[in-house]
């Protein structure tokens, strides 16, 4: 089986992000507000969305399930206060919830947290704590930077962050670190944001002792961990000035990094570099960077053809495209179990 | 002759720190603030400070000469004013022309630029001018961010920066692109801000059509590219979405990058992807990462070591490591020429 770990739905029906201006208009004039309710998406146009997109891309390249989680760009906690993110994380996990069991072979939900800057991150946990047990959701997405750009929350490492980390061991399910849109004009939210908080998040890690709180927490970097495995000597030199464990003691039983690398030398170099027991298979379609690569004919996002390509062998490559996500993500497994898969 | 294209002065005498304790000292109480002729350091003091350090290991490694400019977390543009930032930035634009006076065979100057959060960066134009004119400077390092971490400046594509590079173009020097330290404690100074600021530079110029501006200036991107080189295919992804001109045609002209990866298999993704005429020599020691790496019993930032495992021929590897140089530094190549190297 191959699961993809990092899915959004940025194909939904276009009511959602008219449904989601109107909300943004209600912050400057309350009375443009829109209840929740009359968002009305049928099953229907669910099915059309998915099936014309993600799932005939899947199907074209053999991927079998998909984690699949609220846009992560839409997600822009930066907008409004506490209540107009809570509405909207709502709003956005549903919908990957009924996707879920629309296409229960195929999906199987992450949920977006309802964070708003300076907000305490336990306000998180009811919604969170719904995805999991109502909505069968097996991990989040945790955004280290609610601001969009300006960086003004503690590091993960703080205590801030420990109520989310306390459900989500209690829950065991991992977190992935995946920041939303910049508002910052310094950084290009796809092609500097994202993957400057995957290194940042990264560089938290290694700096702290977080993971000595919380041994069996899981983080999961994605964009094939922004810049780290390029430069994972300068880590390991970073670590080892600090007197840190070595890397492999000190992070890797509770970091992990996917393939959302979208050319053949990128995912040679992860898989080189990075054991393998550290990386899950994933593509981010339909996402950031949809276009045919010129060099090979094939869409930059079919990282499914690179770890094809990769020096690895068939075990390794099915801890990578299966076994590894099944470990990482034990509500995963668990659901495939119960149906046999 | 192998050029080192990235030193910095990080191993002055300890005279230096603690003027500039007191300077600092001085923004809240400016009866402590010490003039300029009050830092003493000699000739002699100068010269020990370099030869047990960065000559001794140049010496060893093999390195010719290194293109040496003022300690890049020392610049700290975020401390103080205009004034406080030109004081320290003369100081220690002065000690690196010092060095290249004592050791002219060894070192050339590049130079730090008073910059300011907030202020017109054409307040620098007087200490770029006689870092060049007087102190036979071949290039400058820009902060893209002098604020430290928070990144409230206009992107290098913004008009703002503007009066630099006509000045740049004028005297025909690049520009590394270089941070400082980090006061945002979401990013640690050298495992974080500064991959980020590289992979943040390289997309303000992809999004931007500065170059079509300034077909001759040049930007030196320094740690390898950050995530740049990593993220390759995504890059040209997104390029190809925006409709710009195939990478090598939009960028390659006016970016370079260096060789400041700390482990084999970095090197070869970067001469794998990034062609040859834009890689330079380059490893930032003593630096960043200074220890011994366990798995090869050599030095972190020790770069020749990984050059010379490259798959690449003699002859890419005289473009990397002197050819290039010369090229993206003509100032560099006139000094070495006129003594007949």
């Amino acid at each position: 089986m191959i699961i993809d770990i990092h899915g959004h739905y940025t194909t939904a029906p276009k009511a959602l992000e008219t449904w989601r201006n109107r909300q943004v208009a209600g912050i400057a004039n309350p009375a443009e507000t829109p209840k929740a309710s009359e968002l009305r998406i049928s099953d229907d146009e669910l099915r059309e969305s998915i099936e014309a997109n993600q799932l005939r891309v899947m199907r074209e390249r053999g991927l079998d399930l998909t984690i699949f989680s609220p846009r992560a760009s839409f997600m822009a906690h930066h907008i409004g206060d506490f209540q107009v993110s809570s509405t909207w994380a709502a709003i956005c996990n549903e919908l990957c919830y009924r996707i879920s069991r629309l296409f229960p072979d195929h999906f199987i939900p992450a949920a977006m947290l309802p964070q708003s800057p300076g907000v305490d991150p336990a306000t998180c946990i009811p919604e969170l704590a719904k995805c999991v047990e109502e909505f069968g959701n097996v991990a989040i997405n945790l955004n280290p930077d609610p601001s969009g750009g300006h960086w003004n929350s503690p590091p993960l490492s703080d205590r801030h962050w420990y109520p989310i980390y306390e459900k989500m061991v209690e829950y065991d399910i991992p977190a992935m670190i995946h920041v939303s849109t910049s508002c910052n004009p310094s950084f290009h939210t796809t092609g500097a944001h994202y993957l400057n908080a995957d290194t940042t998040a990264f560089m938290q890690c290694l700096t702290s002792d977080l993971f000595k709180d919380f041994p069996t927490l899981r983080f999961v970097i994605p964009h094939g961990g922004g810049a780290v495995p390029y430069h994972w000597g300068r880590f390991r030199g970073l670590a080892q000035e600090m007197k840190k464990p070595l890397l492999k003691d000190h992070l890797l039983n509770n970091v992990f990094f996917d393939t959302c690398v979208y050319h053949q030398p990128g995912i040679d170099l992860l898989t080189r570099v990075i054991p393998v027991d550290n990386i899950l298979f994933a593509s981010e379609m339909i996402g950031a960077v949809r276009g045919i690569d010129p060099e090979t004919g094939h869409g930059f996002d079919d990282t499914k053809r690179y770890i094809e390509a990769a020096h690895i062998d068939p075990q390794q490559r099915h801890k990578i495209y299966e076994a590894n996500a099944r470990r990482v993500y034990p509500r995963l497994d668990a659901t495939l179990k119960a149906k046999g898969r």
